[in-house]
């Protein structure tokens, strides 16, 4: 079971005020969660930065009629076996497809992944989107 | 089928060397290619600036055994049924839960749906990755 | 005077040591600070995201030589005077010269007159940095 | 002096039209420009991963007010000389001050520069806003 520790911290009423006011209008039921996920987001975009072990998904938004584009997408996931958990296919309308590739890895190694996936012609938007493992994080 | 025109851009000799090196070193077959990829980019961030209509993939880590948390997450999907696509998930470890909810909307729906399943309790990390439709990339 | 108040947090211990130890990498002095800061960094991309009255950068890396544009990055700046507050030119080699904005105003506002010295021909690379009035962060 | 070179590049008419609208709306006099433009603003984030050397300015939001904190920025600015060339001073109200701290170096350099200001306290917003020397970028 993850041990909690409980601490105190000063700080400025109206930087509070202020902080509380954004955190209710996101959703957050306390001012607790919301202080925990600033601190999180933090750590998330540090453990990409120093190259950590790091989770994250690759946005591709191509044209599904582009010969040979598929395949070729399919073949390097494949060999990227290690890095690559599990593929989300969308399509969006008659010509576009959104793929959602879900990777797992080094930073460097997903980064470079997802280069090779997003540089193929007939791909027209590609991002890697970062998160975490967890495991740093609990 | 898309219609595709040619023309011609005049730029300093050492930027389009450096250029073609980090694209080639990215995997680009060619230079248009790059190029285009530079353009394509900078309108999907543009599409989320003005609050057009989007596309993208909220990324939620989180800790399945939190009482209620899977549940809570699963209707707040269900509530944005026109948003949602689609949603993937991925089990880390024993303790962590990756969740990829591809999404569709208005940039502003779009992200009031991400904040409001970030900030639940027990989310370590959440993200919203843009993408585009790809209607207006074409 | 700035008044402060004193609430407590409780959090994942592993969480308070991972963060810990990035706030002392980083140089802070204790948690609350880094804390602090997290946070107050979080405000400012809100203060931006909603259009607030913000301050800021604009750095500017452009070509001294080339014909007419010092004078017209001269003129758009004094067309501009409720936003510029101050101007620094520095010389980086002999041809490149880098100019930094100091700006005040509308995030929107700001944000205009940011592209129109950007988009100047001779203008190699320029950017907003956002930052704040501090207002709102006391 | 700069020697140009002309080549041409093929793309869909849309993304033609869609990015000509965006670049006239930002101010730009032709496509050429634009496009340049955004070729370097790709060039420049790589040179920051790279750990190229770079240029950049931390602004930096503080409190004037708060005891020895001008004398510490001072002093790590001084201790600092072969990466800062300039700093501008803006008094913002009468409790809140601007500095914008012009640096030129390594970017992990920089960066350790940038982190040891913001970290202080009193500081209530610091950013370090990325840009080139320039030298890879004519």
């Amino acid at each position: 079971v993850t041990k909690l520790v409980r601490f105190s911290v000063s700080m400025e009423e109206k930087l509070v005020a202020t902080f509380d006011r954004l955190a209710r209008k996101r959703g957050y039921a306390n001012r607790s969660e919301a202080i925990r996920d600033a601190l999180r987001a933090q750590l998330v975009r540090q453990e990409w930065k120093e190259g950590e072990e790091v989770a994250g998904v690759i946005t591709l938004l191509y044209e599904h009629g582009r010969a040979g584009l598929s395949k070729r997408l399919t073949e390097i996931q494949h060999h990227a076996l290690r890095q690559v958990i599990s593929t989300t296919h969308i399509h969006l309308d008659h010509e576009n497809c959104l793929e959602f590739v879900a990777v797992k890895g080094r930073a460097e190694r997903v980064q470079k992944l997802a280069d090779s996936l997003i540089s193929l012609k007939g791909v027209k938007h590609g991002e890697l989107a970062a998160t975490s493992t967890g495991k740093r994080l609990l």
